[in-house]
């Protein structure tokens, strides 16, 4: 949560959109949450009337030696649903004919624990050794968030207050899982696009409750704290600083957010926005902010929509400050947004050198993307819903 | 090389493999190996009869603030060929009708320098700032290694005596990279199958020598540095141990060899080869064990390719100890192949978790993985050639 981690003032005052909070047949919670609050008094979550399996196990962790990483094994992820046809879908809303994942017959936003975890269910301190051999619960928790009841849609399709919901849920999500025991970091993302593995393709994310700090997480810490005792700075800060004055990777920039790419993009799309003060996780925006995020948020999806005549697929990641680590302090809120597209019928494969190694080869200067998205943004797709 | 890398005596004294030397027409390195030394004895390497552009000034060095790694600029990679039909294929041998990038009208293996490099050419030593904004000439070397001249193989159809050339051909590069300025890691690995990015179908792999430090490198050489702070041993000899002593993942050991999948693999099929003594990379293994080594290669390969029904996409990655890095004696040669493949139809696909944050989650148990891998070796297509 934003007030474990800021070392600087955070607003975080502003309260946070609370859910109505339901369980599901085997016991998994479900919050709905919605666009506007009449809607929220008013609503009554019906019961889940499936009969399901009890849930399966946590999935186990292992400690790789050869990088001190965690790894999950979640053998019971080999069944999940596989790109279901639309009238199979399990996050379209229920109606008389079938039961899905959600029980209302109409919803904004929901989010609930998801049925093949990679992380949970459970979540409890635990002590881990690093002895070779040992394998321990992989507790935390994975949840599935839906943007819509639409499953045409995808989130570029959203309207204004309906990406503000998908922030505030975030938002919301982010304080109280932050909060369960044994949970290092918290982690919004979406995969968008079949051809870089998406399984559903109603439009939702995922949100990640390890219990561990990431790797890339671990990596930017060190940076950081390393970038603090040379010269005084946070590096998030002077990194936006150095891309403000240096203007030629600017998408662009708001009273709260900048976006940019930046000046080591390792993927042909690669856009970061970072919000222009210091702040650790979407629990710490206030209400201004997290209305700015949905419509900066939205403008940049739809533009990175108009760069290509077909969707573009891509990871939207959005790193927060883990939760205890001593140095969270130095970590700013952020967005990744990535996609291996290097043009309309050509991905970038993570190949040899990038993925045994983690030494990236790039085809596209960070300026030349710049530049298109700048102009994607700048179109009638890319400006209007 | 080994001789500037092992804390520990290796052997090395056997000499290494030599090719006959040619230019290409752009001024590019070719290098024949052959099979038997009475070939290379008899070997005039034809000219390059080709009008070819000038080599691309070497791509653009760029340091990721926020991880402090180094990502290539290479734009000219963009335009390198794609997939060409057969009778397109710039690695098979030359002839009446057309020329290609090898001169000869039949080869056994041949190493060329790649005319679309991702670093190079050029090497010297660098003085890199960390500063925000600045740029350097990705110099070191590319190079592809063409198996042999037939354009339907793939390595596993090879034969023992030119898998043995394969090896070979590896550590005399491996020697030869390593004393080059500015060299600090030489990467040999093969991508192979079009669901992993392949470009060329015909049977090669690549050799990269980088101007620094890979990121994986830097994590296993600081994973490797503390467990011998720690214990006083080496890492990779302590995992060893430990996977010879548990037993149910080890898939073959030779005198030379272990080939395991590791405790913690990440990915659906995942296996190393480890050579029983410390040795820092391909060009420190004597006679006996490259001769071995290409035995049990070969052996892996075939077994990988009997999972399925249709070959297995992999990426073979040999871990060498880097050049010049203080630490380098603790690591040791080791190969890493990994396959995406989690069913028939099913690919792996790193997405947010993986890809943004580095946190694995496995499908399937190293277990299970090495139980099908041994049976899949002694299955008859897995055995013969």
């Amino acid at each position: 949560m934003s007030t474990m981690n800021s070392p600087t003032e955070t607003a975080g005052a502003d309260a946070l959109r609370q859910p109505v909070r339901a369980r599901m047949a085997d016991g998994r919670e479900l919050l709905y949450f919605f666009d506007h609050p009449g809607q929220h008094e008013d609503f009554v979550p019906p019961a889940d009337l499936r009969e399901l399996p009890e849930r399966p196990s946590p999935a186990r962790l292992r400690r790789d030696p050869l990088t001190g990483e965690w790894v999950s094994f979640a053998a019971h992820r080999q069944g999940r649903t596989h790109l279901p046809p639309a009238d199979e879908c399990p996050l379209c809303p229920s109606g008389p004919e079938r039961s899905t994942e959600v029980a209302a017959a109409q919803y904004d936003v929901v989010v609930f624990e998801n049925r093949f975890p990679s992380f949970g269910p459970g979540q409890q301190e635990q002590q881990r050794s690093e002895a070779m051999g040992e394998t321990y619960p992989a507790e935390g928790r994975c949840e599935v968030i839906a943007f819509g009841a639409d499953h045409g849609d995808s989130f570029a399709d959203l309207d204004v207050p309906r990406a503000r919901t998908v922030v505030d849920a975030w938002a919301q999500r982010t304080a109280e899982l932050s909060a369960l025991p044994g949970v290092e970091q918290v982690f919004a993302f979406e995969n968008r696009g079949a051809q870089i593995g998406v399984t559903l393709h109603h439009p939702h994310g995922q949100i990640y409750s390890y219990p561990y700090v990431t790797p890339r997480t671990l990596t930017q810490l060190d940076q950081a704290q390393r970038h603090r005792e040379e010269t005084g700075r946070n590096l998030m800060q002077d990194v936006l600083d150095f891309e403000v004055a240096a203007g030629t990777r600017i998408v662009e920039r708001t009273e709260y957010f900048t976006v940019f790419v930046p000046f080591a993009a390792r993927m042909p799309v690669e856009v970061h926005v970072v919000p222009n003060r210091h702040v650790a996780d979407l629990a710490g925006l206030t209400a201004r902010e997290r209305s700015d995020l949905a419509d900066v948020y939205l403008r940049l999806l739809r533009g990175v929509d108009a760069l290509y005549a077909t969707p573009t697929p891509y990871i939207a990641a959005w790193f927060q400050a883990p939760v205890r680590h001593p140095a969270a302090g130095e970590l700013r809120l952020h967005l990744q947004l990535t996609s291996p597209r290097r043009a309309e019928e050509k991905l970038k494969y993570l190949a040899g050198s990038e993925a045994a190694m983690g030494a990236f080869i790039a085809d596209v200067t960070p300026e030349t993307t710049a530049a298109r998205l700048r102009a994607a943004l700048a179109t009638p797709t890319g400006a209007s819903a």
